[in-house]
């Protein structure tokens, strides 16, 4: 009997909570992570690539793809390092790295389009920061829509208030034409979004359980910081569970409630990033909404099944 | 002992819902219908003004003042007439009025500064319509803030759907720069919004239980042809609640549930019209959310409650 293992492809701005996520995806022998592809967003796309090639090394084979380095259209918003650190994981020091660690040389949409026409139908994306990666990717090649699985999106407010304004999530903020554009492809979006991330707060209690090998003590020592930003910020004992909701999600979407709903990222002015959601059969007199694709916005989550999924991944270790 | 009535003055578009709630304020001896002040919106503002003049023959000494014409700044959208039809009482024809009763030379913004000068702290505006008098009497003289006892605003959606795009509801939609403005202002605003009015549902059974007099009989024949607009367009028995609510929140607020909001509304781009609503206290990297002040957004109502006090206002006759 063959298991066949999900495959996917993590677009990310490593960002804690993208370390998080992607340490839970490595540990999980449900997944089978193709590659990292980065964009800035908690960091710059250079520091992003060296977090990623970092990471990189608690898997066994996975390469690393440079994308986008600023927003489609938008000037950039600069990166909010009194969340995730100056290099992105806290105060955890970046190692030197082995000189042979290196990014691959096609840019992140390229690899995008190519690795979904070598398996059709098989992968699933996993967008962790700003959706540009995934803009430019459909503007290479709009027939891509067809051959991807699934995208799973962090990020959006549906019935929520948004982290950078009452109605706009941070990714969807960096880059809104991006995410208007991906939110309006015809593929299938799960869209986990702050209704259900900020719903699952981990704290340091539980992180302690955790191996104290290398990929422990790392996760532990990046996620301290970024739990102190949410202590003095919100007062909350523990972080929000943002990026590990997506991979949550993917080992057992049963946790999650969803909506079907047509999204539009609004693009410009004082509500610029939200995720404008209208009701699949509901006509608007406002022009914009005819063709907008419906998908999958999650409403709800059993918090505990996810933090459960979470640490009993961070717990385990692949053995290939 | 002296009953004290409270004073209000209403800006209106009517509209058949206007007219019920009109008519309900005029029926119901807690209140006081100091003048009406007529703007464009379900209909012109001449054929406001008309229909407001047709209106205050319900009272006694009721003065009809014309308003804004069109938004501040954004071109105007139309009139809807497939929705209150095309004089704006459905298929109800206005009936050739007396040749003296016409409308007071002052506009209605300076009506609304003056009559805040002659008894400040007395008076409630209710605001059915798009929000551009209120706006202008604000250019007029910032001060009116402080001579107005409240305002209570038909309006925006804050948990719930729009009603022209998904984000906006059409008062706001029809003056956003004008709406923005209002609740920017310093004064203390309820929002009956969406979130409440459409949750309770008059139908024609009920109506059918008014007196079979003038204005019984008006409210009927105006009423089925805004009710057949809600069956065809949303397949409901009977129409929405929209203006009677903010009367009903007057004569009784206890029907309603509450939340504090900071609200702005968007001018531009495809959330225009929008009631984006910040949390009292919460703080955003965004710029435009520090010195809003915090208003009252209704989110829940007693609807049963909202159509008893309505029908027991409209089956009332003042005897003055």
């Amino acid at each position: 009997m063959t298991t066949t293992k999900t495959k996917i492809i993590i677009d990310t701005d490593p960002g804690v909570d993208d370390a998080l996520a992607i340490c839970m995806a490595l540990n999980s022998p449900e997944l089978r992570v193709k590659a990292l592809t980065t964009v800035f967003g908690n960091v710059s796309v250079e520091q992003a690539t060296q977090n990623a090639l970092f990471l990189s090394q608690f898997a066994h084979d996975l390469p690393v793809y440079t994308g986008a380095a600023a927003p489609l259209i938008i000037p950039p918003n600069g990166y909010p390092a009194h969340v995730h650190g100056q290099g992105g994981f806290g105060d955890f020091p970046l190692p030197t790295m082995p000189a042979d660690l290196l990014a691959q040389s096609l840019p992140a949409a390229d690899y995008l389009v190519q690795a979904t026409r070598e398996e059709p139908g098989d992968i699933t994306l996993v967008a962790l920061g700003p959706l540009t990666n995934l803009a430019l990717a459909l503007q290479l090649d709009p027939s891509m829509t067809q051959r991807v699985k699934q995208v799973v999106v962090m990020g959006g407010a549906a019935h929520t208030t948004g982290n950078v304004s009452p109605v706009a999530e941070a990714n969807m903020y960096a880059d809104p034409h991006a995410a208007d554009l991906v939110f309006g492809a015809d593929w299938p979006i799960t869209m986990v979004g702050l209704d259900v991330t900020e719903k699952t707060i981990l704290n340091e209690a539980l992180l302690a359980t955790l191996p104290d090998d290398t990929q422990g003590q790392f996760l532990k020592q990046a996620s301290a910081f970024y739990i102190d930003f949410y202590r003095q910020a919100m007062g909350l004992d523990g972080c929000m569970v943002h990026d590990p909701s997506t991979i949550a999600y993917l080992l057992n979407p049963a946790l999650f409630n969803h909506e079907p709903g047509r999204v539009r990222v609004i693009a410009e002015g004082l509500a610029i990033g939200q995720t404008a959601i209208a009701p699949p059969h509901l006509e608007f007199m406002q022009a914009g909404w005819e063709d907008v694709p419906v998908n999958n916005i999650c409403t709800d989550v059993d918090s505990q099944g996810v933090l459960d999924t979470l640490l009993s991944a961070l717990r385990n270790r692949q053995t290939a």
